[in-house]
């Protein structure tokens, strides 16, 4: 996967976190998934991309990154996955593609973003088409990693 | 919901047990997926949608219905949720938003669908943005219930 494309969407993370949470998130080196390496959360937020590239953006956390990001966002303890977790954790997604979209459409590259969804459950992981390169960013604020998962098939013809 | 949007989804899901694994799933009522009702399962295939109707598509199965479908596919035995599990439904939710989007584009609606994501993990469930509405179309087959979850935002101007 080209670099044009996974710098906006590492831009569009930092800027997420700091927007929403007032956190600084710091970024690991990116690296493609190996078949069969599993990045094992307890929530995740997920983008469907589509158009000249698609594919799809996952952002995962484990519970008590998720608590301490929504913590943050509303000044309140949280104590569990509730629903201002998941709807946080779909913004997020939303944003980091979002953002990315803008960047990558300056760019050439343009494409469409749905919905978020977002899954719970301990311990859950996703796989992805496995003919498609995924890049995994990781990134850590205090409480512990997450990670951004760029799955995606890019269209050069149609730039 | 519009009926017209439900009944292309209904058709692929049909097609795509058939097709892929000879069976033949009887389908439950539709129903509109009320706030906190969970839809909980071990493997789902999730396929954004984006463009005059964006949203997404998801496919939920138990361990052992996903792998009863594997098996018919393939002749042999499955015991685990392996790669050709993980495949199948990927592949599965892909022909499920791909066949109706066939048809909803006949009807002019014009999307365009992503790639699919599979998520894995013992009794996880998906969430989607509260302001657009949620259909579940419940399947069975003899080893158990599946789900198709559709959440859709239709764009009517753009018709």
């Amino acid at each position: 996967m080209n670099v044009e494309y996974l710098n906006p969407f590492i831009k569009s993370t930092v800027n997420a976190l700091s927007t929403m949470a007032c956190l600084e998130p710091s970024r690991g080196n990116p690296y493609l998934r190996k078949t069969g390496q599993k990045i094992e959360c307890d929530i995740s937020g997920t983008i469907g991309v589509a158009g000249e590239a698609s594919g799809s953006v996952t952002v995962s956390f484990s519970e008590s990154v998720a608590r301490k990001i929504v913590e943050n966002m509303l000044g309140i303890q949280v104590d569990s996955l509730n629903d201002d977790v998941k709807d946080a954790v779909g913004e997020i997604a939303n944003m980091i593609a979002g953002g990315a979209k803008g960047e990558l459409s300056e760019k050439g590259y343009s494409f469409k973003i749905a919905l978020p969804v977002v899954c719970i459950g301990k311990d859950h992981y996703t796989e992805y088409p496995k003919d498609i390169p995924c890049v995994v960013i990781p990134f850590s604020v205090e409480e512990g990693a997450f990670y951004v998962e760029i799955c995606l098939k890019v269209d050069d013809n149609g730039k």
